[in-house]
């Protein structure tokens, strides 16, 4: 890749803290190629206490279309942005800016429809299923919402922070309501199991209760990317269930952000 | 390059405008590639306005290790340095910044001693030789520069503004006491003729007096890169002149960047 990079590519910053290991510059800077767009996704490793002067001097760098959040910079992200999609404004966080013809950034939060993507690519159906969703923050939020926008018949929401787990239920009820319920570790009753906790990550543990409990007729997805295949996947996938893997959602994710960016070119 | 460009690769603004026609993103990301760096150059477009609140905020990016700057950048650069070498402060301008133990920028200014690498690396002396030089903008007070400290024996300055080519006598009078003349177009009478002006450039005219008083006694080298035999330098080859192209001072001016990029580290 990035055989004619000069100084006429276009450049979209990727900002975060740590940054180290966020994988877009690489594979979206590819995708981007490969859709024939001279572009590089920068990264830059930027404190909380800077994030919204950074963010604004970046205005300035008229090669700059469209920039990219991660972990902790979403909601500085969405704060940014001039306009909004319904589903950032809802969750008032967004991943993903791209300049608008008026100069201002336009936001939007694509976790949650990279992972229902990645669900409905593994051949799964997402309408009507009971779905429990085990984690309530940024990436859980955002996967929450997406999975009642394409029509799971409920949602139950796990957390351990139940302060967390409440303020989504409000959220999300206030659009979608009667559908959401607060749950447990517990998955039995559920068909759609959606792990959105960082619990997993580089071989750590989930709650033995939930993989002990799981049945074949349940599909499990996690958004961890290492490892691949989590504990609960590893489970799940004994048991029989049908599994879509953080990586899986990565890709759906690299994906929409091509569509997010080149389509307003 | 870039194989394994990813959210730990160390990042490199250089800042311009227009931004577009600069070759270091593509050539120094390569030459740190070659070097075992994994970093990458990146262009922003910045106006005048907005470049010192651009540069005073890349300060808060700690994956960035150092920066470049372009016209009309490279005064900019130097005010926002804490350090400079010599002949940084002695000009005033800067094209690199590197980031010091103690955060703060260590700028350098390398145009001038790229020429007098290129000069050198093409099998020329410079010691005790009669210099004209043509431009006395930012890269031709650069290059008077070094010429004066690889030791000619003489510099006499041209320049269509006599403002301009006053301003830069002083400058180097000062630290070069009896060695810097004012000059015309014609070569008449020196050994060494380096043109600094964009005359040449995109296959536009030099002075035709320069043309055609050359002889195969003299040296004869220019900055522009596009075309890479210019006019004059056609001219030179003609009449048995040995020649320096700008592209052999931007191939000499690569390796200053990386040894001082590097250096450092």
């Amino acid at each position: 890749m990035l055989e004619n990079y000069s100084g006429a590519t276009r450049i979209y910053p990727i900002v975060g803290d740590p940054i180290a290991q966020v994988k877009s510059p690489g594979r979206l800077t590819g995708a981007f190629a490969a859709a024939g767009h001279d572009a590089i996704v920068v990264p830059f490793q930027i404190a909380p206490a800077e994030i919204d002067e950074f963010l604004r001097v970046l205005d300035f760098a008229r090669n700059v279309d469209g920039m990219l959040a991660t972990v902790p910079h979403k909601f500085a992200a969405y704060r940014h942005a001039a306009s909004a999609s319904e589903r950032a404004r809802l969750l008032g966080s967004a991943n993903v800016l791209r300049r608008a013809s008026d100069g201002g950034w336009h936001a939007d939060m694509l976790d949650g429809v990279a992972m229902v993507r990645a669900i409905e690519a593994a051949g799964m159906s997402i309408r009507g299923r009971r779905s429990l969703l085990l984690g309530a923050g940024g990436a859980g939020s955002a996967i929450g919402l997406e999975l009642l926008n394409a029509g799971v018949a409920q949602l139950a929401i796990h957390d351990t922070s139940r302060e967390r787990r409440d303020a989504l239920r409000k959220t999300l009820a206030a659009v979608h309501r009667g559908k959401v319920a607060p749950g447990t570790a517990d998955p039995t009753g559920f068909d759609l199991i959606v792990n959105a906790t960082p619990a997993g990550m580089g071989g750590g543990e989930e709650s033995p209760a939930l993989r002990d409990k799981l049945a074949a007729s349940m599909s499990v997805a996690d958004v961890i990317t290492v490892p691949e295949i989590t504990p609960l996947l590893h489970a799940a996938r004994a048991k029989g269930c049908r599994i879509v893997t953080g990586v899986g959602m990565h890709d759906a994710s690299l994906q929409l952000m091509v569509d997010f960016f080149m389509g307003a070119r």
